[in-house]
This record gives C-alpha cells, sequence and structure tokens, in this order.
C-alpha cells in the first residue's frame, strides 16, 4: 500500500480523498490542515485530522504527501519546505513561474533524497503531457488549447471581488468556429477573443447597480476585457440549482505535417464534470508514480515530462503489455 | 546528431524517411533491403542504400535501426536479430503475441547492451499510451477503441486475394451513434458489429462474377462476417483518382467515474492523412528516446510505456517546461 498524506482540504482535497477511494493500492494516512483540526470534518472514516505542525516535524509515516494548496502562495512555499521531508506531488499551475518553483523543489528534494512531481493535474498535466507527445512525433506543426465549456475558479472569484456582488459562476467557452477550424487542419492564427468567450452568471446585492457590475465585469484587465463577456443576473436559488457543480474541460489540438500537402490532427479531449476530482485523480496516480521511483533511488523535483507512464499504473509491466498496448 | 539506418523501403520504410527529413537532429545514414541494392532508388539524395548483408556485420556506423518490416514473419525474426547489434525499433502490431517479442528482444538487448523499443506506432503506440495513462488515472471505468475512417491494408490485401478481383480498398469506419453513445460515458457494451462497418472498394476483371466476389467478401470469416459490409464495384480510373490514399485515423474514448454520478470522458482522436508518414513519425520519435536512453545506459526491450515523454522529444527539460506545460 501506497501511504498518502493530503495537506489542505477544500475542493482539491476532497477530490483527491475521492480518488484514492477508487485505488485499491493507496490508502489515506491523514489530512493535514492548518485549520484546528477538531473543526474539520472529512468524508473518510477512522482516517485522522492532524495539523501542519505534526506534519513539520517531518515524521509522520506516509510515503506520498499530496499538497492540495493554492498557486499564488501556498505551494511556492509550501511544496520546497515538504519535499525536504516527505516525497511531494503539488499542482502548481502558475505557467511563467515553473521554472523558479521546479529549482527550488529539486535544491530541496536533491538535498532530502526525495522526489517532488511539480504541476500535476490536467493543465499543466494531461495537456501538457499531449503537447509534448504531439509536437515530438510531427515537429513542424503547432498546438492550440480550447477550455471549457467549464467553471473558472480564478474568474468566478474576481466577480465575486466586484461591488455588490454576492456570488457568482464565470464559464470559459471555446469558440465553435475557431475549434472547427483547428479540427480540419487550418492551422489559424487566432486572438485570444476568437477563441474562447465567457459567461458570467451573478448574484447581485438588493438594491446593487447591475449596470455597473456588468460594465465592471465586461472591462476588468486581463480578467475579460480581451473577450467577448455576456452576463446574467439570477437569483440564488437559481445558481444553487443550475450552477452549482465544477465542471470543466478543453482540448489540446495539434495540427502537423509530414510531407507536402500531407498532414494530420491529433486531438485530446477532456469532458469533466468535477474539475477538483479528476485534478485529484492525476494527483493520485503521480503519487503512486512518485513512490515507484523514490524506492528506486529517483530523487529530485520532476514534472509529468519526466515520468515512463507505467509508473502511474497500479498493474505491471506485464499486464500492460497484455491488455492494454 | 542520432544516425538512422532504416532497414525496409515500403511505405512505412518512405514514412521513416520523410518523418526524419522533419527532425533536424536527425540524420538518415543508410536505407538496408533484402532486395540487389542497385534496384532500389530512394527520395533522400546522397544517401546510401545498402543490402542487409552489410548490416549483419554488425558495424554500420548507426546509433538506432528503424525496422520497417511486416509483424506477421519479418520482426518477429529481424528485432531480436538486429538488436543484438544495434539499438532498435520496430512497430510490431501482432497484440497476442507482444509478450513473447518482448521477450526475445530482451535476452538479445540485454545481452548486448542495447535497447529495443517494440510496438511503436499510433495503435499499438499512441493509443496504448492513452489507454495507460486513462486507465491509471481513472481506474473506476472502461475504454473504447475506434478506427477509421481510415484503409485497412490487411483487409485491403484480403479482398485483393479472391479470385476475378485486380484491386480493392477497404474503408473501416465507425458507427457514428456508437461514438456518440461512448462520447456521453453512456458505458455501453457494443458487439463488434456495432462499433464499425466496412466499405470495399472493388476493381474486378472482366468478366467476372460480381455476386460471388461481393458474397465472398461479406462471409470472410475474421475480416468481414461480423461486420455490416458494403462493396461498390468501381473502374481502375476511378480507384486511381478516389482511392490512392493511405488516410487514417481512429479515437480511443475512455469513460470513468470518481465519486457516485460523477464520471469523466477522455478522447484521444487522430486524423490522419498518411498512416505510414504518421507512423514512420512515431519511429523517429522513438528513435531519438532509444539513442538517448542508451547513451545513459539503459538496455533491454522497452515499449511506450517505459520512455518518459521528454526522451521524445529534441527540446530540453528547461525548454518543455518553459513552454509546453
Amino acid at each position: 500500500m501506497v501511504k498518502i498524506g493530503i495537506l489542505g482540504y477544500g475542493n482539491l482535497g476532497r477530490g483527491v480523498e475521492a480518488a484514492i477511494k477508487k485505488n485499491d493500492d493507496m490508502e489515506l494516512v491523514a489530512v493535514y490542515t492548518r485549520r484546528d483540526p477538531s473543526t474539520l470534518t472529512i468524508n473518510t472514516e477512522g482516517v485522522a485530522v492532524k495539523s501542519t505542525a505534526d506534519l513539520d516535524t517531518g515524521k509522520e509515516p506516509i510515503d506520498v504527501l499530496i499538497i492540495c494548496g493554492g498557486s499564488a502562495t501556498d505551494l511556492p512555499e509550501m511544496t520546497p519546505k515538504y519535499a525536504a521531508m516527505y516525497n511531494v506531488i503539488d499542482s502548481f499551475d502558475t505557467h511563467a513561474k515553473v521554472p523558479v518553483h521546479f529549482a527550488n523543489v529539486d535544491k530541496a528534494a536533491q538535498a532530502a533524497g526525495t522526489i517532488g512531481i511539480i504541476s500535476c493535474g490536467w493543465d499543466p498535466g494531461m495537456f501538457s503531457l499531449n503537447r509534448v507527445y504531439a509536437s515530438a512525433v510531427l515537429p513542424d506543426g503547432k498546438d492550440y488549447t480550447f477550455w471549457g465549456k467549464g467553471v473558472s475558479q480564478g474568474h468566478s472569484d474576481a466577480v465575486r471581488r466586484i461591488d455588490g456582488v454576492k456570488d457568482a459562476r464565470q464559464y470559459t467557452i471555446p469558440v465553435p468556429e475557431a475549434l472547427e477550424r483547428v479540427r480540419k487542419g487550418e492551422n489559424p492564427e487566432l486572438t485570444t477573443r476568437e477563441k474562447h468567450t465567457r459567461e458570467c452568471f451573478v448574484v447581485a446585492e438588493e438594491g446593487a447597480d447591475l449596470a455597473r457590475i456588468e460594465n465592471e465585469i465586461k472591462t476588468m484587465p486581463n480578467y475579460f476585457s480581451d473577450y467577448d463577456t455576456t452576463v446574467h443576473f439570477i437569483t440564488e436559488e437559481e445558481m444553487k440549482a443550475n450552477h452549482s457543480g465544477l465542471p470543466h474541460g478543453g482540448s489540446v489540438l495539434y495540427s502537423g505535417t509530414t510531407s507536402d500537402g500531407t498532414k494530420h490532427v491529433i486531438e485530446y479531449k477532456l469532458t469533466l464534470d468535477s474539475n477538483p476530482e479528476f485534478t485529484g485523480s492525476v494527483l493520485v496516480a503521480y503519487a503512486r508514480a512518485a513512490a515507484k521511483l523514490n524506492a528506486e533511488g529517483v530523487k529530485g523535483a520532476k514534472t509529468v515530462f519526466d515520468i515512463a507512464p507505467a509508473y502511474l499504473s497500479a498493474k505491471s509491466g506485464e499486464e500492460l503489455r497484455s491488455h492494454l498496448l
């Protein structure tokens, strides 16, 4: 059994917890929290809820720690810190800061003889794998990533911060015509606006100025100003009834040429009922790989690019070759 | 530069040759043939055409030999033989005989200190990778493989062997309704007949009994009797004008559950203008991996499951993390 600790018990931590139940060779040993452990009830009976202070001793009986924190402030600090004590996995997703994060985790993990696999999930993660496989097989080509239809938690949070907004949900939606052009292998140049639209469902506070809220959303730099955005004001009941899930997904498309006029299109498409449960499932598969690799003496920071697929599976090499090749 | 030799110059050998031209770090050193080398003209100027007798010396100046033979009789003999002398890659695709082939290649490669990566292509190959990644991430799920629309060379050959048939092309076509049910995550049980149909274009010899040919095709065991098959008789001119390419493709679909009522669908889809050029491109990417891994001291038989994705790419780890993660 691979003994797993989960650090952080938000949506992602619960997604990891659900994923562990689907894997017979994985055992959840403890959930670690920065809150008072006595205030936290988890979904798995008989599993300890402990304080991060316990984790900080470096003596917890776990093979791999799955760190379920945010990329902005939690992971840059937590992943290197705990890589100095345990094998760790995270879902760090600030693309521009990956090199620094990788270097920090590598330094800690090399010194401690642990392994730290960063940026696991679907993007970065499964989508990244498909960009690398496709571009390695078809070097003369171009990749496209479309996200959605799905809930962007970052964009939903940004709308919630607007004055007069009680609750909000933001869907990212690929533009169907753009997707079709890429699927046909046209290799179009597409602007941000041509690739995705954004749709917001907003519960406003009573008496709030709806026109002002709509304008603030549509003109928000980085988040909305480069997109065609639709805003719908709805009731709290409608929000609860129709927008309580966290579905997401998208496609990585790659179009490449092997000789004059001979082209190939590769599409990897995810349709996910729950973003955190799928991301948690990817983290758990890479936790298995981390345990196996570290047992073989592998240490240091890794990404999904560095891990041979067989390490993710509970099946033996013989089983994989007989049944899945 | 990775120095490549190609053994066999049929459709697949020419596909490998085309792929090498798209990779700046790969160099085609020689094409080896069982024919008289003086009778063979290849598409790359300045590259030697040599006899397999030269290869048999074990002294050819190549880093990797890409073996472009058939799975029925060529590869079971050739891949172990040449793994005893060179790093080798093949596209062995007789699923049931993979364990024996793997063992034979492993024995030769372990003894010689070479690496032999078998069963590279798209199925087995890229499709296999997607079956392993998906089932590792979502262990509670089910995979489906649909092939086509595309030309099956094996089925085309089977039709050509019928008395009175001058030429034939067979297309494998997924049943759209079956594909849609799987895409929706319904996890249906599907029979062979429910998944694919077969369409044959046949040029008959003058005066041949068309009804007999059609009946022989439709009732042919293994190849056609389990499918709904359509047969069209066409002229040689129509065959040349409309059916001279070797397009293929298909989808690996995987539908899995992470908690009650929460499901996810993963689809990996290929749309290929040329089956042999795409397969050749996969072989070349794995040839790069073979050269890198053997330089690190790795030896023995491997499959795509054993190779970390970064080894396929000409880009460095830093570049991959900065641009594709």
